[in-house]
């Protein structure tokens, strides 16, 4: 059901509102999968709180999902840098579709810009171009619509946001990827982020404001760079990766995209409908930028984690002898993959927070 | 290629502009297609600036849109009433995917709110399930995104934009409607649209704002209903009766979805590709809030036939011989259909406007 029956989709501070909201988002869309029954493209068993809806098709499972790129547009606006965005939104939505195992194929975008910038609209269509090359996706095509005073940013220049959905595929004599022969004692991979990707910006900026101000953004977060373009880093886009992983044989048991919700919040997308949990004592480290942003907003570790990605951007669950073949051959890619942990049959995900060595717990919801 | 190559998918005061950026999005989205040549859902022959893009797939065809329905959300944050809107998001997505001749679907949606209010998003989403149903579609799911001061709207409640995505099929041993084969002396049959459906808000809300100040929505339009609740009408979907009769191997040569661009923006979406005009003597009146707004916002004809649909929701190109049968078969529908025109040879869309007698021309850019 792709987010809205998701735990986690939206900004922290209202999570019980947002859960509330997908639920009935969630009970409305399942009541016209009869619509469908017995036709082409008929629900396929899909697990609750998943990436994408997954779809019967004579020869293929179709995979579709649909996600924006949030508040992260604000930075864009802020640098006056609008080449990057694309790869964001194309990694939100192929790395949501690739949890399936499904090969990401199309995306249509919507632009909903306040008033037209045609320079603007030009850099941003044509970083998606680049991105969705990369995914080895087709851009379909889309909405381009102004609506004026119901569209607001940052600074003089066009104020948009930007969505898109997304459609993969896989042959129906692959099983596609749901978590369900996860077991104990299998492991958990963690693929190393390049920051925030494109959630959990809303707090982020809260705390830079508060920081510095309204314009943090030109603020040096270090020798190298702004506080601005530090958070505009755009998303690698993991599922090219996943996809040849999955083309040369290698079994992947379950994936999870860290986005709104964080580790605990997407892991338990994967593992909770199984009745497993995980135990992670050896994640990537957190982002350099997260620390700050967690100690100058105050933030727990256990927010954190459940706000950003803290230096995991994907996790995915191995068999134990599948672990070491996997590992080599990500050693040639640009991905930084590691053993970050095991699959428990708890009722929750516990994790060994690398800058604190404290144990963080997160239980599922009853 | 959907809206993003529209003529006109974007609102009246600046098409030149959005020509130039619909044009941008349209190349860099063109040059994505190489990325699934050969492959299931490579780029099948769709016309230029089309209601859909089709793709190839081994059993069908499939068409992909993406739409929104604009400013008229204004009107239902005006009068408090969220349950129709979901009528406005399916009939923008379905008419667009059966101008193809595809039967539409699936619809996945993003919401975009600046904060959630649990009660209006319950609303819309049952709004959508129940349109949805009467379209035949599943709602695969979507996104619920909380972005803050990035949505604006009127009034103190949750502010939202609403967009979707929609596919469609059709089996590959059906030819998809594309305009191709019209010729001269074919006939144009017009549906009667009930109401603005879901374009033109942004100049009809200027004009009221300016006639009657802020409050605009509470002006009676006439004994039964306020202003607000005149153009909250919702959208009639007339995609399953178009499907019934293509069911009914009745052969339909092209049809254009009225929306942004009226009658002539649209109908020369079908027709100027294959070198064809039209003359329409006979279309459906335009509405009274349409001739209401035009006068009180001293808008010429051409401009009202670019922006409304002036009656008539949708249009739909038939051989002479088949116009009878096609007539008698509605007859027992909720659809008002009536012969409209004749397409010519010209390279222009003539309307004989009912209410002035005048004679608009709309000649192709070259």
């Amino acid at each position: 059901m792709s987010r809205l029956n998701s735990s986690a989709p939206i900004s922290e501070p209202s999570l019980p509102l947002a859960d509330q909201c997908s639920q009935s988002a969630f009970y409305a869309a399942k009541k016209t999968f009869q619509n469908r029954e017995g036709k082409w493209g008929a629900a396929a068993p899909t697990p609750d709180h998943y990436y994408c809806q997954l779809l019967k098709t004579p020869t293929h499972t179709l995979a579709i999902s649909s996600d924006g790129i949030g508040t992260k547009i604000e930075v864009a606006e802020r640098c006056g840098n609008y080449t990057t965005l694309g790869f964001d939104l194309t990694a939100m939505i192929a790395d949501d579709l690739i949890c399936s195992g499904a090969e990401p194929t199309h995306l249509s975008n919507i632009l909903d810009v306040d008033s037209l910038d045609s320079s603007i609209v030009d850099v941003l269509l044509r970083g998606l171009q680049k991105a969705a090359d990369e995914a080895g996706m087709m851009v379909t095509g889309g909405e381009i619509a102004e609506l004026g005073t119901r569209i607001g940013g940052y600074g003089p220049r066009m104020h948009f946001n930007w969505c898109a959905t997304g459609l993969g595929i896989l042959p129906n004599d692959t099983k596609p990827i749901d978590g369900s022969s996860i077991q104990e004692g299998d492991v958990v991979i963690a693929l190393r982020s390049c920051g925030l990707r494109s959630n959990g910006f809303s707090l982020a900026r809260k705390i830079l404001d508060a920081r510095y101000g309204d314009a943090w953004h030109r603020e040096p977060f270090d020798a190298e760079s702004t506080w601005g373009e530090k958070l505009l880093t755009p998303c690698l886009i993991y599922a090219p990766y996943i996809l040849q992983l999955l083309k040369n044989k290698h079994s992947i048991k379950g994936i999870a995209h860290i986005t709104g919700g964080g580790i605990p919040g997407n892991l338990e997308r994967i593992l909770a409908p199984w009745h497993k949990g995980a135990v992670l004592d050896n994640l990537h480290a957190p982002h350099p930028e997260q620390l700050k942003l967690q100690e100058w907003g105050d933030v727990s570790h256990t927010q954190a984690y459940l706000t950003w990605n803290m230096g995991n951007g994907m996790l995915f669950v191995l068999a134990p002898e599948a672990v070491e073949r996997v590992l080599r051959e990500l050693q040639n890619t640009k991905l930084q993959a590691k053993r970050a942990g095991i699959v428990s049959g708890d009722r929750s995900i516990s994790i060994l927070s690398p800058e604190s060595d404290a144990v963080l717990h997160f239980p599922y919801e009853e």
